[in-house]
């Protein structure tokens, strides 16, 4: 896809993050696109606004995008690589492309859904990276929380 | 681990799946289990009773556990072999462990997880089958919709 719609369609999963910093949360955003290139849904993070380990930012996009026969021609747009769960759901409901503002804080399934024929459009957004490095930086363990990575 | 301990445990993903199946949903249970044998969450699809496409059986049990810093030593169970979406849930978060109701209706990820690391008990369970069985059989364009294959 043209990149600089690429960066613009970032621009909404960014707005998700800022709110989710805002709010003392972790601060990944998602957007899901139609074909057509409208919002269908968005979302953050919820694990510390809702106590809810389930909710990533790409899980509440698509579930703010409500029912759904198809995902044939939707991009999913996220500031962070997706992680197995939500490379996961990419993959299940066929949901044709992921946009990823940055992957070198941490990097996920992205290549796996590539490899799988999902379009993998990879940024490297100034922005989502210093988000993400700001907060992992000052929030380790939670950070390690919601990526299951805590050991013990 | 022991057969019987998880025929046993798999009683509590059934008794959600009968749960939804009473309310008009998809049959489809799980529960996650500590590391000593306790329930820790337990759940069903809700994509019919919530218009919910983001809660799987095995997602609502992982929320239903709430956060925790670490799932070594627990064990998902569920009445269906788990999709692409939970069965990455299972590895992002290193779940230990997965006992599968029955694979023969629908077979997701669970050889992917097995292959990683995860220890898989596959168990032929007759409720399971007959539950999902009568079930696709009345309802092809549901279950399609819950696992992405809706196509358009």
């Amino acid at each position: 896809m043209d990149l600089e719609l690429a960066r613009d369609w970032l621009r909404t999963a960014v707005e998700e993050a800022r709110a989710g910093h805002a709010e003392g949360g972790i601060p990944i955003g998602a957007a899901l696109y139609g074909s057509r290139g409208e919002v269908l849904g968005r979302g953050r993070n919820r694990r510390v606004q809702d106590g809810d380990p389930a909710t990533h930012a790409e899980t509440a996009a698509f579930r703010d995008a409500g029912r759904r026969p198809s995902y044939r021609g939707t991009t999913m747009v996220t500031t962070l690589s997706p992680c197995w769960y939500c490379s996961g759901l990419v993959r299940q409901f066929g949901i044709s492309r992921v946009v990823v503002g940055e992957a070198g804080t941490f990097s996920g399934g992205h290549e796996w859904l590539a490899a799988h024929g999902v379009e993998v459009v990879l940024l490297d957004d100034p922005e989502c990276g210093a988000l993400m490095r700001e907060f992992v930086a000052g929030n380790p363990e939670l950070w390690n929380e919601d990526i299951g990575f805590a050991g013990g």
